[in-house]
């Protein structure tokens, strides 16, 4: 047995916190507290939340019912509803605003015993203008969005998992800018009800936690799926198709480096790792997603665009105007070609297990005003299919890099199973 | 010109009173005077609606903007949040809930010139348990349901159009049971934000009209899009696919005798009319509908579930506890059904520009306890394929008889066109 100090509560991974739990050496209640006191040690630098209510959190605690996640504290993106606290959506618009009930993936964390500790920043209504997050590893760079409040909250240790939500990159990126996992489900995993939905082709509800386990864990608790134990190492290597993919022209030098190291360290560790790229026919997405996500959002946006008008960032009215403006032939057509690729992208898969691309460009960018381009995140979010990042190394910068473990639609389990796998590999 | 008394303001379907309005003929202000005294006079009997704001009407009136729906009085389904009006949802649970915003079909239909008038019954989130209403044609009749409130209030005359939504036969059945028009269209061409969403893959929102023409307008109107005019006669007739379904078993000697009376009539008409039935593979949508439709549910009722479980009818939690138990394999097979059959629909109408199969397996059945059998619909919903529902005589009772027709996902247009063409036969 070591000697050395525990380490305190707010430092464990959500299946270390939750083992210990259950074996009665750590009380759930110095779990919240000891998060609660890194809230509030740190928040005052990192803005990771929009409102911790620490006196619910612990009342929801007491009446927390046993169950795989009991007394984990999570926080929650503030584009899913959660009873009684504010509901800004990133938007003086919903200043004020406190939803009468909990979004559903919220309800079904509590029952399994996760405690709500408060809310977190989201982009403008998940889209671009950026809120006040910092990247809490050098304040100077931006976390990633939208989900930034839910990144940076796991990364500085202030939650052990966050609810986050993607629509382009929203998780996939804003994870790996803060070096931690991030794991978007298949399309439709988590239902949605209760949360902005902005764009009903794409918006998926998906966590962040810092390491691939809590993210099964968490996820396979509050949708009642065996999504597996990906600390248990399978019984074989993965077979593993490296895509660049058609954004490949936008990969900083940093993640052309790293891609080359991944390549031999995964295949030194004993993967099968072969090239894989998609066929020219998915390179229609880069129309497509624009198309599809502004099109639907200006749609679903209806009652602020026409009553609220003044209150959107010129930004984001621009996106949705443009998005008004290209009509519904277009829209209809880029949710054909949604259709017809998601159709055709298992056969690209053919005798690999997973794909391993970039989760970004490269590090995570300097300066606040932008959270970085989701160019390495739109296409697989349109095509519905699981993505994981990874912690892979840092850039130049020092800041951390990650890498995208992608599956067929509905295989979150493998997507799961062989991140880790990969994770391990890279670190080791 | 007729000496005649013209006809009420109230009666006009929407596209002649905005003709009137338009050519100033009829106030904006006597409509919707006409409709309000309307509902005065005959909803303490049937009962459509669950909240009416005059005032509120009127003041929406005095500022209703410029557009093709300019002063046009509509009636809003209660799963559908509009501003400030109460949201029950047909459910104890929300009673008081009042939401702070438009849903953004509601917004739509505002910003193109409709007036809200009030919200109506819907049964209990959309699924099984009746409200108060009764079929205004025979008050020992159901309305049907779920949209039970906004086929009544059409069918009366107490508003020209209501919004509806359909997750197995919601729209079609109800529109059909009260004598009047309803349209459901392509899956995602009306948007959802603001609607309590129960099943992600199957709701969709609609509406309920007198006529084929009202629907094409307000739909077209609120979405941006050309559905064309109904009532201009095409230059062709249609070739129909005479489609008994898989659901022909349960259909009622009154829907069987109609079946082959329709047949003769169009033909007489001058269609080219042809027996075509589904594929046998489409029969999995027997098991595959009820799987998608509780299994989401159920996931989607998370805050109910587990909050508020006393106040959902016993009927509902048994339904929502079927869903569950079926788990998350099966959903995703059910969903994938649902994706290979959409695939495979648009070749089984080779040749024809639509299909005719029954609206409901009969007339309205006596009794308020139930909304009737959604057997003819759930196929049609799940295959996210516009449908529209057009009056065709009446049965053994004397009450309502509808038929159906079905189009291509996304030939919203020709599903509309076609429709008036058949409901213009079988009336003349």
């Amino acid at each position: 047995m070591s000697e050395s100090k525990p380490p305190a509560p707010h430092r464990l991974t959500a299946s270390e916190a939750l083992r210990r739990i259950r074996a009665g050496t750590l009380r759930a209640e110095d779990l919240l507290e000891s998060c609660l006191e890194r809230i509030a040690a740190r928040d005052p630098a990192v803005h990771a939340f929009t409102h911790v209510d620490a006196a619910a959190a612990r009342a929801a605690l007491a009446r927390a019912p046993s169950g795989p996640l009991q007394g984990l504290p999570v926080a929650v993106k503030d584009v899913l509803d959660v009873a009684g606290m504010p509901a800004g959506y990133g938007s003086p618009i919903w200043d004020g605003h406190r939803p009468h009930a909990d979004a559903a993936a919220v309800a079904w964390a509590r029952a399994a015993g996760a405690v709500v500790l408060g809310k977190t920043v989201t982009t403008e209504f998940a889209m671009m203008r950026p809120g006040a997050t910092v990247n809490p590893l050098d304040p100077k760079r931006t976390p990633g969005g939208s989900s930034s409040g839910s990144a940076a909250a796991v990364a500085d240790f202030m939650t052990p998992v966050a609810f986050a939500t993607q629509t382009a990159g929203s998780i996939i990126r804003p994870a790996a800018f803060c070096g931690v996992v991030g794991y978007k489900p298949s399309f439709g995993m988590i239902p949605r009800l209760g949360l902005k939905v902005m764009s009903d082709s794409l918006d998926t509800i998906g966590v962040i936690a810092r390491s691939v386990a809590d993210c099964a864990l968490f996820a396979g608790a509050l949708t009642g799926r065996d999504l597996g134990d990906p600390d248990t190492r399978p019984d074989r290597p993965p077979r593993i198709g490296l895509c660049r993919s058609p954004s490949w022209p936008k990969a900083a030098a940093e993640t052309v480096a790293l891609f080359d190291r991944a390549a031999a360290t995964l295949a030194r560790a004993g993967a099968y790792v072969t090239p894989r790229e998609l066929p020219d026919a998915f390179r229609a997405l880069e129309q497509a997603h624009p198309l599809v996500m502004h099109g639907e959002s200006a749609r679903s946006m209806g009652w602020e665009m026409l009553e609220q008008r003044d209150l959107l960032s010129g930004r984001l009215r621009e996106r949705l105007e443009w998005g008004a403006a290209q009509g519904p032939a277009k829209l209809d057509e880029a949710r054909a070609t949604f259709g017809r690729l998601q159709a055709a992208f298992p056969a690209t898969m053919e005798g690999v297990d997973v794909l391993l691309t970039p989760s970004a460009p490269g590090e995570a960018p300097v300066g606040l005003d932008a959270t970085g381009d989701p160019v390495f995140n739109y296409i697989w979010t349109s095509l519905h299919v699981p993505c994981v990042t990874v912690p892979a190394g840092t850039g130049p910068g020092g800041a951390p890099l990650g890498v995208q473990i992608i599956a067929r639609r509905g295989e979150d389990r493998a997507a799961l199973i062989w991140a880790q796998w990969v994770a391990a590999a890279l670190v080791g």
